[in-house]
């Protein structure tokens, strides 16, 4: 089996036109600033918060070669990356081949994490006002230190003490829980005998570009009593955690993934249909709450029965030494171009985590991403524009995206016919077209400062409707997203992202 | 990585027990006669036309061992078994970890098919009677010849034309059709100009037993003008085929399935809610036409979110050669005991296939399995008590199934916690509280004279209620069961079985 990168391997002229697609995305970052309103009072709490953190605010990273990383080995017949205990995950080789793409035929390295870990948040209703507890966490990606993260964000791995660490705080809460409030029965001593309910419980994928199959459980579980919470966790209003998406770089990608997971009849935003209010977040709260859409959601879903399986998308191991078009450098595993992602390697001494140092690879991209919603009205329903994207990495091969989801920088070693359909609407919109503007993280424990620029930008132009649609791009409301939200395989992570952005701007009780 | 089977190898009385197995469950099949009422005419008209079609009925199958196989080769390091194209499908080793089941490691043959095939069938309403295009089939590993098949059985490799044969008829109706009433605009000369409108296309999951990550798309196309069919292609209303259902081994395994994805608002059941009907068929009709449930649905998604990550499922591939416990014999492959499945070679020539002569391997399994749904009515509302069932060939984990899903005679080999929890309640269910029965056969494509006793039994007892229902099983109704049919990865083959002979006792229009 041979798999090579078929694009134009004439790099002449790449640097240059990489560093124009980063002057565009910069401009357009410029140009389009975050969504106004609410921003000192809440930002303020939570930088008092973190200031009040100390130690637990405190990483140190630094870059060491691949080859060095105590406690992981490299095999050496293919070269992959794994953890001396066989947990964790691994870094492999993947040669994948998408019939009919643009690129049909390439390999890279991916991270192979087999394993389901939760990411959960408690809630909690005080004077009818739901509440939610999150923790001030840094990672060793985050290219900021601390960022809001999830009451409980742990691999199996984590919580099974494969690293003999410290236990995982409220991970009991998250366990024998169902959908009816219920005390447990034979609480231990020392857990969780509050009251509560499950809301959401759903694996949902990550980064299918980045992560072979990888899945995590998206869970939100509502207390009834009082629970106590060490400093590192707070609690936050709704409101104030969808004022503070807008912010950027401060809400973690897990936290955004699953409060995108969490249903209107919960979030009080069912109650915040706005009357009289401006006409856009009023299409907004009927796209949420039951507006009529354009297409039956079956009919979406047989849409995407046809975009899975119009070509054959076929993955494989290979092994990670000798990736065509792929160089072991000093210090890790790049590109030939530059471009795309290095695999590094990191050594982290950490303040509060759970293991005070250790060293694992990562990955880190290159240049700002671009990922967008088009929406319009339609009918006075709002409506987001989703493509049907294939990842190599996805369990089920291809997901719902936002309408744009790329590196511009990237496109400079690719064919013209890769670049996103989309892609100059959203860089050259008038910016008060754009609803909703910031810069977020993804995943800062195996992704090094990797960010992008999350916009949802209003068109009223017939960019895509009716048969325009074409195979790749449905319209779609938000109340149809929320229940493909209750089933897997179907909203990959940009997505929920700007679902959850979406949700913030309806705003929720106070 | 050595993974062995971990069940005790003493042999010594399983052909005793196997025998006693067999013999129960021969003598279940002869107290559960199949469901009276409409055998004869119908049966009497398929019998007519199968006789009329002379050659292409006839096909001859001959074992010969695995080594002699034309077209096919043994990988010399792993001894996997493949086709010289490449294409259609491979036997290979895989080895399972199953976190906490009773029979936590094992190894054992499997299919790997990874290419996405189409069942799909043509329905057309005349004077308001919706009429189904089925084909009589005769496939190599059926116990009786011809039996009835969907419009369109093609794997990728057939419609692709690897193999150098015929076309597929029917095949470009299921190509390029939407939701929506359309003419093709551009019907090549002798294609489908008939318009027509798409019902049902979702891919839906086959044995995890047998099959690695198998999916096939099940489609369900409607044209709305005459179209011309050769004579092994037939016309049936809807009522007929359910009434066919109950004769053994005559509807094939491909057609149930794609039955049960037809939406009842396209069935005319909707309309055929018993008025003053017995009380089963009553609670039958709420079942499908929006009943109350005892779960919401959104419940049994995170029911099943929490089957699916209990314990790790790990599953990798291994060399089919010295497989632990797995026997290379004269003819193929068997298990030490006897029991489970042998792969086996076969020599098959065909008087309308395709291709007139062809060999491949096949699983030829051991024994009569007992598939069975206990049913039962909450408030007035028909129940099923379906499982989460982990299968090492899923794509994602568990699927819901029968209630009972074995076979017997295996069990001699397995320790005692393997037995199914509620197959003794079905083993001597009193033959009036069964609804339905029929011996049927599995995909014959695939699989050498694999049959199942299908059964429906209704109980009123206690059997499985509130939390009784325990961490694996959960009642539902049957729409939920069409709701979650829209989706892939929910309902598996053999439930998809059952669903249909539910939906064939309520009967339909004619």
């Amino acid at each position: 089996m041979t798999h090579t990168f078929t694009a134009s391997p004439d790099l002449s002229g790449t640097a240059d036109r990489t560093r124009a697609a980063d002057r565009v995305v910069a401009a357009l970052a410029a140009r389009t600033r975050s969504a106004p309103g609410g921003r000192t009072a809440d930002l303020a709490e939570v930088e008092r918060w973190f200031a009040r953190l100390g130690r637990l605010a405190r990483m140190s990273v630094r870059a060491v070669p691949l080859d060095t990383l105590a406690g992981w080995r490299r095999d050496p017949r293919s070269g992959d990356l794994g953890h001396e205990s066989g947990r964790f995950f691994t870094v492999e080789g993947l040669a994948v081949h998408v019939d009919g793409a643009p690129v049909p035929r390439w390999s890279q390295p991916i991270i192979n994490q087999p394993e389901v870990g939760i990411l959960g948040l408690l809630v909690r209703r005080v004077d009818g006002v739901l509440r939610v507890l999150v923790q001030a966490k840094v990672e060793p990606g985050n290219s900021n230190g601390l960022q809001i993260s999830p009451t409980v964000q742990a691999t199996r791995s984590n919580f099974t003490r494969v690293h003999g660490g410290k236990g995982v705080p409220f991970l009991d809460h998250f366990r024998g829980v169902g959908p009816h409030r219920a005390t447990p029965a034979a609480a231990p001593a020392s857990g969780p005998a509050a009251s509560r309910r499950l809301i959401a419980d759903v694996r949902q994928s990550e980064h299918g570009s980045w992560f072979l199959h990888k899945r995590n459980r998206n869970m939100i579980v509502e207390v009834f009593d009082d629970i106590e919470v060490p400093p590192e966790f707070g609690w936050f209003t709704l409101s104030q955690l969808y004022r503070l998406l807008a912010e950027d770089d401060l809400m973690n990608m897990d936290t955004r993934s699953v409060l995108s997971c969490l249903p209107l009849a919960d979030s009080g935003l069912g109650a915040a249909v706005p009357a009289g209010d401006d006409a856009f977040r009023a299409a907004l709260a009927r796209s949420c709450a039951g507006g009529v859409s354009r297409h039956r959601t079956e009919d979406i879903l047989m849409w995407l029965t046809e975009a899975r399986t119009r070509g054959e998308v076929r993955t494989g191991h290979v092994a990670l030494d000798g990736l065509a078009h792929w160089r072991r450098t000093r210090t890790g595993i790049s590109h030939e171009s530059g471009l795309f992602f290095d695999v590094i390697g990191v050594d982290v001494r950490a303040g509060g985590r759970e293991v005070a140092r250790w060293m694992q690879p990562m990955i880190r991209p290159h240049g700002l991403g671009v990922v967008a919603f088009l929406v319009r009205r339609i009918n006075g329903v709002l409506h987001l524009l989703t493509q049907a994207r294939i990842e190599p990495g996805y369990v089920d091969v291809a997901e719902l995206a936002p309408t744009v989801q790329c590196t511009p920088a990237n496109l400079a070693y690719l064919p013209a016919a890769a670049r996103p359909r989309f892609l100059d609407h959203v860089l050259g919109a008038d910016p008060d077209r754009i609803r909703f503007a910031a810069t977020l993280s993804e995943e800062g424990g195996r992704f090094y400062h990797a960010r992008n620029r999350y916009l949802i930008v209003e068109t009223d132009r017939d960019v895509a409707t009716g048969p325009a649609e074409g195979p790749d791009y449905r319209w779609v409301t938000l109340g149809q997203v929320a229940g493909l939200l209750r089933h897997s395989h179907y909203v990959n992570v940009q997505a929920r992202t700007l679902v959850a952005c979406l949700h913030s701007l309806l705003g929720a009780e106070r």
